[in-house]
């Protein structure tokens, strides 16, 4: 399987030069939008989403495709990545640092191979693509296929953002509920604690019918990252918060 | 075929979630969204779209995966339709009500089936998914798979919302162009009567280039519902209205 | 390959039953959506867009179905093209006219074919997609299938506008991040050139890392044509520029 996380946006070409590209060079293998609307620009918000998305439903050889690019043609290293059974392909900006830490087995490789043509501004379609329809297909570093041999192996710790948190008290991502997804772990969020958002309390229930209608809450979402919602509203609308906006994990006194 | 009618939006990792599953449950079924933007928590708008929508093109057999959900988690049911040879996945909220009532042969099951793991604000993915693609496959109930043998036949009429009326003289979607469906079928609307919404009274004609740039009109959409325009503009804006505002049908005096 | 360029936007139920009509219609072909949100109503500018978007990476023979059709029900032309080994299927309103005009090779016909039941407003659905499916099929003129023999041969000259200049300098899309392409062929832009719009002097890079974060640049994009962007930012609201905005192109003196 092929998984797409890219901020190229829903509208425009972006996404359908990509499949073209995949569906030319794997044209076995189903290919799934995942986000293509991932913060632009902002890779440390992407990489605090990767590792509670890129997992379980996704069978183990699934390669995600990884852009959020803004360094797009200078000199920031095109990679690849395997870890815990995945494999990840994109630029070496940040995005890929929370996988990387949290991955028990993990081997990465510099892509040095470059198309006979390649644009300044769309390594997404020229590059990323192509590598990742080759490992989709079955060829993997040191099999000798073109793509393949062209990779140089590094050391994962080299793609870690050693002054990124383990656990990112922020917003990283308002889905189209305008729920806030936060970079805090779901694991690491003691019992009974509540979220400070914006000066507000928020506390933590199971799901929305919990609360009235109209009501914040905060909840381990569906894949592990707390959540902040209103119960049938917005809570980005109600509470104006931007990406990146922090948040605060508190315990309560006895 | 499999086809997806939700509110979950364009954006975010949702439908690629559900894709995942549908995927790797029923490699061999295609599978089409429909709808990634039924009016969000609002399922009496969803409930008049599905039968003009859920229908020609697609061929008996296909299933719909149709989730507007504000009470995920709680205890609405997850129900099963068989309608006129379609199939219809989604939660008991009211959602069916239109399909069950127009149907000429229509059986319904609660679904029973809880995954090993199932998340608290998901259940498209972890559950209404999963019994789509097996559904898929041809497993029906009584087949004795997993999914299918954990289901409790229904009344169906149990699903219908008796206060809800047979047409619904409201605005139910607005389109990317700001066209407004109503939930007014084609076939309810008398010959030579208007709409009146806004306290604008709309002319109904065949197609866009029978009135002049600009000019407002209503037509018998490609799929059986009434639906007011603006030649080559936008009528939300121009009307201003939002989901659920009320529309006349009015017939001219002699 | 079956390719979807049209303005039916990304929300509501339109691309989706062009997919539902073409998965029935040539099941074994994959679907890649390149456009939905193609500028409304604008077929001068998707026209411009055509000949840089519809090219490589799609293979020879691909079919790409192309609808921005305001006049969808009156008495303009349904056509289908061959162009230099591409199909492109969709109205005749000048959205053909650059293809046509930029071909080595071109042939028309005029689709006089019509099915059973067609709607007043969504011939995306009912002509232009099952004529698509049929060429993907490998169905020609003259092979004497049904859609393909009620076919009538055009001049393909006439589809051309020849009051549209080659290179249109104005804006013709607005992307997801901001970034505004225009129809100034890449390939037309003396070296040393710069653009001039909304009375500002942008300069012309190879990527968005060649100019500090917040500034302005153009460049060549990744599909041959000249394209504004602010590195980090959106040039779009920085401009405050609609689409057809025009642009100058500029050469320094010396």
């Amino acid at each position: 399987m092929l998984v797409l996380l890219t901020d190229f946006g829903l509208s425009g070409p972006y996404m359908g030069q990509v499949r073209a590209v995949l569906a030319t060079h794997a044209p076995a293998v189903p290919v799934i939008d995942l986000f293509a609307d991932l913060p632009a620009f902002q890779p440390r918000c992407a990489a605090y989403l990767l590792p509670a998305y890129c997992q379980k439903p996704f069978p183990a050889g699934t390669v995600f495709v990884c852009v959020v690019d803004p360094g797009v043609g200078t000199d920031r290293a095109p990679v690849m990545i395997h870890a815990d059974g995945y494999w990840f392909v994109g630029p070496d900006n940040g995005l890929f640092s929370q996988v990387v830490r949290r991955a028990r087995q993990v081997a990465a490789w510099r892509i040095d191979w470059v198309p006979e043509t390649v644009s300044a501004t769309f390594h997404g379609r020229d590059i990323f693509a192509p590598v990742a329809a080759a490992l989709a297909r079955g060829e993997h570093p040191g099999s000798g296929q073109p793509e393949m041999s062209d990779v140089t192996a590094l050391d994962p710790a080299s793609l870690d953002r050693a002054d990124w948190p383990d656990d990112w008290l922020a917003v990283i991502y308002i889905d189209h509920y305008g729920n806030l997804i936060t970079g805090l772990r779901a694991s690491q969020m003691p019992e009974g604690a509540v979220i400070s958002v914006q000066d507000q309390v928020v506390g933590q229930y199971a799901t929305f019918g919990d609360v009235p209608e109209g009501d914040m809450l905060c909840y381990a979402n569906s894949n592990g990252l707390m959540e902040i919602a209103v119960h049938g509203g917005a809570a980005s609308t109600r509470l104006g918060v931007a990406l990146q906006s922090p948040i605060l994990c508190l315990e309560l006194g006895e």
